[in-house]
């Protein structure tokens, strides 16, 4: 077997064989295959394809490449969720402990932002303490005893998926549907995890820009996942404007603090709501009512638990950015559209998200909403608040901005679009 | 400027922009465009294509990364002759000695062999005492004195294209016209040659395959030559079968010994005099009779020079390897086809050639024909002998000779291909 014949294969629009794909993924993992060989074999799946088969075996491959946890010892079924990223994404944080809160143990592995899309855990590094990195006997201890636990994957799982994700982020492969499938699902599979909701974005502020696009990769994943025996479903849900009211660490944390309170922004709690009926359903829990949970108490008892589980300081006064800079609307009107694409490069310039891996993120930079699509907006009020440690970024994050929104007549008749999209099962 | 934007440009189907060829040529051979980041355009490339503007602009991004030469200090016209490589092409041999005994100045800039066709300074080294390697000085020495220089392309010439085809070769992504045709015209027109003639092979032993994928590769060299002010004209020629009747290295030598000795294969011959007659006429030298050049000895005379001023010793017996095995006909009849590939492969495998760019060659490996396709043979006679210091690798190499000729009955009408097939000026 030779890497330029399996390069050539995928090139000249062939079918991988799954010796091909054993190989080539265990020889990428043990450094035979070198950075450039799997680039240019990444391009050209990009732009040929793989079929089913090939992206089943692809992730086998992958999954094969580390280790497999199990989560047979636990007293409860495990419920996970996934989402492809998105602006003001901070779901995980309000849902984990709310379906922790309904019976479900959840295992919620979870990565850093790169580029305009936040990541899970450099929002809650916001909270004052707490730990991002467990070992593999602290994530089962705090899971076990709390319900739930968001912390960041190992070096153990799917080391191949590892090495190809951080390939393909320099290497302009990122946007394509068999590598984004194989890489999500290789990474959930090898968990361990019983059940799987997907949650995938579509929309200006998603890596799918299409509904199209997002059904093809989410039936793909459902595929993947139910042949691998996880009860496997996807959410598509709308990713044209951000979810909630904000988009940062610090501020998302507040947000979703806030939802677990009982309160929060619709679109949220709505979403929120939504994904736990999901995990509990594919974990076989009944009767369970997540809206309920979020009202008396028991999701945000959950959450104070986990978070001081891994060292944070549920109680703690959450950073605030050393400056602001408020964005008034240039007319009164209804507000039709506010581009999730363009708050997330603002709030990413801000100091919110990092440019490279290495790079830090400001706790308490973002951006902050004071109107979504459908309100009715009057000129002058503040319409966004940038959040910063760094204000000579303001002018840059304003650049962004240009055209991020539409102000229509007053009276202009406003079609919401549905939080959830599609399932797809 | 990112090399993100640059790879998604060309991915995405886009004309890259002269401000991002450029950047990127320029970085890469920097390193601040790193390997992994080259290949997947290059395969991005391959795949969607470059446009006669960008073409242009990489050629000349990739000359302007090294130095230029300049020949306006001699006496004569420059002519020189580029092959895209074939099985056998032991062409500049007896063409670089032939041109300069017709008056112009020929600086043969060459390559090594890599896989199975063979390299000019591979089949040279095998003369005792012969150098490839020559400073600028001592090239332009040799080239004034002699009037015919065949050496290795020195470092500083269009280094971008150095250090992109080394990367291009271990990742799938040689076989791009685009980037194949600016590699070959960026060294020779920063190597400052006055006319170029370029032997764009076709067949199986070829790089292109068809004659539309060869006059594609030809006329955009043709009009990137043209462009830069280099008179520059194509022949198509064929490259099914070998070219004569020896493909290796002494054994090539001793062959193109014989053509300026005036004898030698028919192909070899006619293939050297219209190659000769277009460099000439290229150059702007009228009346010359190359035909001639070879008849009369003169052509002899350059080449014994040549040599002789490199180091190598013309009159020295030429390495023999040490085994020899013959391959006889299974059939009588007419032999219609001798393949260029299959027996390319053969002399690779039995030492002429190399699989890595650091491997040596041997002298005295390779395949000699004893029929050509038109040719009557009898069952039980030689139709090959392989040759080779290492016999274990006999059966390696008969391995690839097996499905490699056709004997049709005695009688079958034989119609031949024409050694020139279309010419692009």
């Amino acid at each position: 077997m030779d890497v330029i014949s399996v390069i050539r294969t995928k090139r000249d629009k062939g079918e991988l064989s799954p010796e091909q794909i054993d190989w080539v993924i265990d020889a990428y993992t043990r450094g035979a295959v070198a950075d450039e060989q799997m680039s240019a074999l990444a391009m050209a799946i990009l732009l040929n394809g793989m079929n089913r088969d090939e992206i089943a075996r692809w992730t086998a491959a992958m999954i094969a490449s580390g280790e497999r946890m199990n989560f047979d010892a636990l007293s409860r079924p495990t419920a996970d969720k996934h989402s492809t990223g998105g602006v003001g994404d901070k779901i995980t944080l309000p849902l984990a402990p709310l379906v922790a809160a309904c019976g479900a143990a959840v295992p919620q592995l979870s990565g850093r932002g790169l580029g305009h899309t936040g990541g899970t855990l450099d929002k809650l590094e916001s909270i004052p303490g707490w730990r991002a990195l467990l070992s593999n006997e602290e994530m089962l201890h705090v899971l076990d005893t709390t319900g739930a636990v968001i912390c960041a994957a190992g070096d153990g799982l799917a080391p191949a998926d590892k090495k190809l994700y951080a390939l393909r982020d320099v290497t302009g492969t990122v946007e394509a549907i068999p590598l984004i499938a194989s890489s999500i699902m290789s990474k959930k599979i090898a968990e361990g995890t019983g059940s799987l909701v997907l949650d995938v974005k579509v929309g200006t502020g998603a890596f799918m820009k299409t509904i199209e696009d997002a059904r093809e990769l989410a039936s793909t994943m459902v595929a993947l996942g139910t042949d691998s025996g996880v009860r496997t479903v996807a959410l598509l849900t709308d990713m044209s404007t951000p979810l909630g009211l904000t988009a940062g660490n610090a501020l998302e944390v507040r947000e979703s603090v806030e939802v677990l309170a009982g309160g929060g922004p619709q679109d949220v709690v709505d979403l929120t709501i939504a994904l736990a009926a999901e995990m509990l359903a594919a974990a076989g829990i009944e009767d369970a009512d997540p809206a309920k949970a979020l009202r008396d108490g028991s999701a945000m008892d959950v959450w104070r638990r986990m978070i001081a589980a891994q060292g944070g300081d549920p109680d703690a006064t959450l950073p605030v950015a050393r400056e602001q800079h408020v964005v008034t609307a240039p007319a009164s009107g209804v507000l039709t559209r506010l581009d999730a694409y363009d708050i997330g490069i603002a709030a990413w310039r801000l100091g919110a998200g990092r440019a490279r891996k290495e790079d830090p993120v400001q706790a308490g930079a973002g951006v902050e909403l004071h109107a979504k699509p459908g309100d009715t907006v009057t000129a002058g009020q503040p319409l966004l608040t940038l959040h910063t440690d760094t204000p000579e970024k303001f002018d840059y994050a304003l650049g962004s901005l240009e055209g991020a929104w539409d102000i229509a007549p007053a009276g202009t008749e406003f079609q919401a679009t549905p939080i959830v999209l599609d399932r797809i099962a």
